[in-house]
C-alpha cells in the first residue's frame, strides 16, 4: 500500500463512496480513521446505514472512493488526496466481523472494499 | 445558510463532487477552503481541471456533494458532515469570475453550483 495513503488514513476527514446500481448515483461518507487496511490490501469500513450501497451492489458491485488530507504531503505541495476503485461487499460474522464490531460497536455489518485502482491525484 | 455548513467550510477536509452524464459517474475533490458561497446561496469553486464534469453536465448538469469536518459540532456528537444536491455550470468571465481568479490564480473557469437540497448527514 502506498505509504501517504497509510499516512491518510491517520489523518481525519471524510471518505465518501459512491455507488451507482439502475438509476442515480448515491454518496455515503464515513471517517478516514474508519478505514482499515487488510494485509492484503482490502478495505474495510464498519457499516451502520448504508443502504444505498448494499441495494445498488445488487445491480453493480463496483464502487468509487475519494478521500485525503491537507496535513499529509502530495504529490506537489502540502496536501494530498486519493481516488479509489473497486468492488463491495458486506459481512456480517466471522474473524474480521469480530474484529471490526471490537473497535466500531455500532456496526451492523462490515462493508469490504476489494480495491482494482489507488490513484494518487494531488 | 446552515451555520454549521458555514462552520464546516472554516475547516480544512476533502470536498467530494459527483457527476454522471451517460456513464458512470465521475468524482473530482477539492477543499472546503475553496468553497466560496455567495450571498444568494450559490457555491463557487476554482477549476482547474473537472472536465469529468463539464463532459457531464452536457447530459445532465445534477451533482451530488460532500463534505464535513472532524472539528465541527454535529447533530449528535462532534464531527459533521453534509449532502448536497444541485445543479452545476462552469463560467469564465465576469464580476465573480474576477473574484474567484484573484483568490485562485489557478483556476480556468469557475464551476458554480446552484444548490436544491443541503442536507445536515451527521
Amino acid at each position: 500500500m502506498n505509504e501517504a495513503f497509510l499516512n491518510v488514513l491517520k489523518n481525519e476527514g471524510v471518505v465518501s463512496i459512491v455507488s451507482w446500481g439502475s438509476d442515480e448515483p448515491h454518496i455515503v461518507n464515513t471517517w478516514n480513521s474508519y478505514v482499515n487496511v487488510t494485509e492484503d490490501g482490502r478495505l474495510l469500513i464498519p457499516a451502520a446505514g448504508m443502504q444505498s450501497i448494499e441495494k445498488d451492489i445488487i445491480v453493480n458491485n463496483r464502487v468509487k472512493l475519494t478521500l485525503g488530507s491537507n496535513n499529509v504531503q502530495g504529490l506537489r505541495a502540502m496536501g494530498t488526496g486519493f481516488r479509489i476503485e473497486g468492488t463491495a461487499s458486506f459481512f456480517h460474522d466471522g474473524a474480521e466481523f469480530d474484529m471490526m464490531k471490537g473497535k466500531f460497536p455500532f456496526l451492523s455489518r462490515v462493508l469490504e472494499i476489494t480495491v482494482s485502482e489507488l490513484k494518487q491525484t494531488l
